[in-house]
């Protein structure tokens, strides 16, 4: 960490921040230039603040930090791509993985229509909320229970692992129970209480980017799960909010590039919420493919128009059928493979 | 509700969406122009999401909901504005209330010593964190119980009503035993299910701002707390974020007079958590009163460049001592009157 | 347009607006419900701002527009996609259009040098800025006349057609008398005078995105430059402005699908500024093509650590020339063509 | 300037960055510490890009500037407070200074005789615009020559000096002939060519933030205008552009606070363009005085359900007039005046 002294500021407040410094145990070598004195702080580890710590002192100008705050999640601590199993699915392996299904489940039947279809064009992950966080109370909230119940159902009829959301501490047994991977949702992405008790249940955790997450706080709250020794993180970029009204959310595609740069962890991109229509689904899920995401999440529905949530975003079985083999062409583009690319390709 | 239907929309797909409006037991009303045909929707209550199932309809281009998602918290609601008791102090009354005090709870010396001196200011409330959320897992996350404790130490010594923070449901019994106000915090803001818990405590619950939510889903945030049968609910801007770095957050001041013609819940100002910088706090203060808050949370630490968190913001004692007097005066400006304020204002 | 009148508005204030829509020569159909009036407006050309006219009334909620501001850019003025001609190549046809080459002209022999590697690696247009926008006037602002002297020699040499930026209405002759098609930056792309006198000077005008401009403000400052009788404009996303700091600025990839739906101009994707990092220029390219833009901009230069600008975000000659193939294979798997494209893939 | 190399970066890129520096005519220090070698940069002046030119270097991570890259607008350069005297009003001392007039200049009556009823409020410059920039091409664009002449009649009437808008350099001269200060728009401020020239006309300049300007660019942008000699430059914040909607754009209040730390140039506040809305602007216009600025610039209009512009934003002369008493209250409260305030603090 490097600490500026602003110009004219005292002998005495450099020697505050040396003895601030040497107070907690590290050493600090100053560099005086002819317009401002520089304080290299030396010594790890590093409390985690100490940025803030130094940055109030009088006649400090600026701070720099130099070693980044997340650990786990970055390149330094594990040199390896993290690939994690579901069942028989490898997410952060060479094949693109595809999650797909409704918003909500909204019953048996369409929960294992859905899987059918979905298995048929090519993903190889269900998806189906059960606990829905909805911005007003006074919207359709989810099954609960009985909606996990028809996700193991349609698991046992198409052997596609599952994945839903968990929204609280106390359900996560329940959850637990079922699903194959909990989904943390982006209004929850900074409920780090929730993050830590999901990572003691042992399987792996999708965290959606929170609206107004930066990157290294994304990491940060994988840092969380992580830090109860829970390596099975799979980031997902869902869209950021801005100024621009024409999506539902701004899909930050470029996030999947730059997270790849720092973490080891798996990145996937769900186009559905970043766009909120279904007609943008297609185009940002083939943007985020060449972007080189690990995979995408998509939402499908047997009849959208009469979905119980996000209706407007799911496309229906045959705009899904027709888009995988375009997945397929740009995956294979980009040096990816879809699992059942080939075929698909072909049609 | 109102649908407009795209140019060259045929008349069957103007008939489904009659049908599905019909279905859902509401009344449509047809108005066909030369351009375009536009549906009304008429009948109550209409479904939360009814915009949503239309808006997917072929052949509609818009829909424009015409009615407020919120309910509880709107003025149609409750014509009068919300005045909440507090022990001896009155939020949303003609009185402005300071809340002051440190950002965690460090040490019962640190807390008491800091109640006496933000009650001798000016203060009426004492703010303190005893469960603290942290970006980075790594960070000092606050002294639990024990810090509850002290704070009914401090409210003890002061007679100060005392707000702390709560982050789980599991959490709600024990802060609830020594808690005036329970704060819900800007990344659990959308934590619905933990203002359902919240909510059924029965204290009031003070609701920050989320860093990018829209007012509207922030009145809808706070009305999971009204749902529940709690109407206690104060709302306090802090900053929402923006591309500007020089500020933590950017103080999104007109958030006060939009709530107040919204809603008839009363709205605070936190100039520390907006500003991120101590020299910023006193001018944000100033701001937020002129502007109409009901009420004013400023972080207050005996010593600032040791605080555990957040110590870049906050006031040392006699910076918040010097400034008490002033927001008196802008208070006597706009009509309002800061209670300890006349003795103040004559410094 | 629809006037939503408030719940409780008086029949005066109705009246009111009735008549101020009846003066302008329009025609207003009242509605009344239970609970609300509304007041459809018939008849065309609607004054531009009659939303914000109507608006003020005193009684009035909502204004709703249905009608686009938008005229000329939209598909519903011109239905079939614009294609444009700039000598040999098509802008907005089936093959995907690259233009590349350095930040600012520096020399001959770096820009000639730079327009020989790129066409070989399959650039159809050469880049340059010879009037450059700098955030502060100590930075090197290109070398004017001379720079466009330079351009020309790069065309003669290479055949390659030339953009180049145009900052200010005094220069456009003697840009026009060098430049195949102008650019106007995003730090000028609300200049609407810039515009409409560099529409006239009848040459294809390249439109950069502000950095916070939504896409409907885009199509409008477009017709600004279509309004003049110029049809040839050509949009360009380069990021938008958000809170994300770990990119230059935030691609909206978004806004390439969601402008095809709105408007027949083509739409290009510029990596290099996006990013505002070399290495993350590869992935934004491969996305913006998958999601369907008509075209790159992508800097490039001959030894960017020594560029006279943005050198952090200039690709060099072998960057460059193993990124077209990649482009390539994404490009066909979305069904678009670049022209050398099967040689380059076939490397 | 320090550059940070990464770790693992060799000893040949650590000596190529030193060469880089050295050729600059700079000196370069180096420290090796555990982990990592930094640089430290020495000498004066740096290239105003030298951290863009260093940080595309091999095997750097991270270049920190430690000298601002604003001069002429920093309090380093010129340790007073900026005081302009426009005719008989002092900006930028203790006074208050209100702006107030009509968003454009529509006719004589129009004109004047706001001017009178602005001036015996309490406002003591009048503002109107004879050039508008508009979004659309379809909107009314201004009286242009004519508007300035009434200007002038209201200036001759009433006393006060008179700023108006100028958009492009050629109308500089015209404008020039009839303003005491020019006004440079939101979208027009880095829009360097017009700011440039605009400064040469030796008149002062008020400079509106743009949409998306961090504040180091906006003081950047005022460079432009001081570089050429003239140091009279005027900020005003006016709202930037975020994702709430609730307000046409987001009054960033704190920008008062932060640019008086960082400038001596004195700013003012835009209450009517931040909000939008007519009810809002007595809140903000009180923040904005609250929060330290050294003036307002208020839209009026005698009728502003018939503005041709902007007139849901505007004030009534009557709101106006009971806006003003407020106005010098608040400014008593933090130490400032309003010239006529004794006697409107009264009524």
């Amino acid at each position: 960490m490097i600490v500026v002294m602003a110009r004219g500021s005292t002998r005495e407040q450099v020697n505050d921040v040396v003895a601030r410094v040497r107070g907690l145990g590290l050493d600090a070598h100053l560099s005086e230039g002819e317009e401002r004195t520089i304080v290299g702080v030396v010594g790890a580890p590093l409390p985690p603040t100490l940025d803030e710590m130094l940055e109030v002192h009088a006649g400090v100008e600026q701070v720099v930090r130099i070693t980044k705050k997340y650990k786990l999640s970055g390149w330094d601590f594990h040199p390896q791509k993290t690939r994690i199993r579901v069942r028989d699915v490898v997410i952060g392996g060479d094949d693109l993985v595809i999650i797909a299904g409704p918003c909500s489940v909204e019953g048996e039947e369409q929960t294992v229509e859905t899987a059918r279809a979905v298995k048929a064009a090519g993903a190889t992950m269900l998806r189906g909320g059960a606990y829905k966080p909805r911005t007003s109370p006074y919207e359709f909230r989810g099954m609960g229970r009985r909606g996990l119940e028809i996700l193991a159902r349609a698991r046992e009829e198409t052997g596609l692992p599952i994945i839903t959301e968990v929204m609280t501490p106390a359900d996560i047994a329940q959850v637990g129970d079922f699903a194959d991977v909990f989904q943390i949702g982006a209004r929850n992405a900074q409920n780090y209480l929730l993050l830590e008790e999901v990572a003691k249940a042992g399987k792996p955790v999708m965290l959606k980017r929170g609206l107004s997450m930066m990157l290294e706080e994304w990491l940060l709250a994988a840092e969380y799960v992580m830090a109860q020794g829970n390596p099975d993180v799979i980031l997902c970029e869902r869209g950021i909010r801005t100024f621009e009204p024409s999506t539902r959310n701004t899909l930050d595609v470029s996030s999947v590039p730059v997270i790849q740069g720092m973490s080891h962890l798996p990145v996937f991109v769900d186009p559905s919420h970043a766009a909120g229509k279904r007609a943008l689904v297609p185009a940002l899920a083939l943007a985020g493919v060449a972007a080189g995401a690990d995979g995408l999440m998509i939402e499908v529905h047997p009849s959208p128009d009469h979905a119980l949530s996000d209706g407007a975003q799911s496309l229906t079985f045959p705009e899904f059928a027709a888009l995988t083999p375009r997945i397929a062409r740009v995956a294979g583009a980009v040096g990816r493979r879809l699992p059942v690319g080939e075929a698909l390709a072909a049609v």
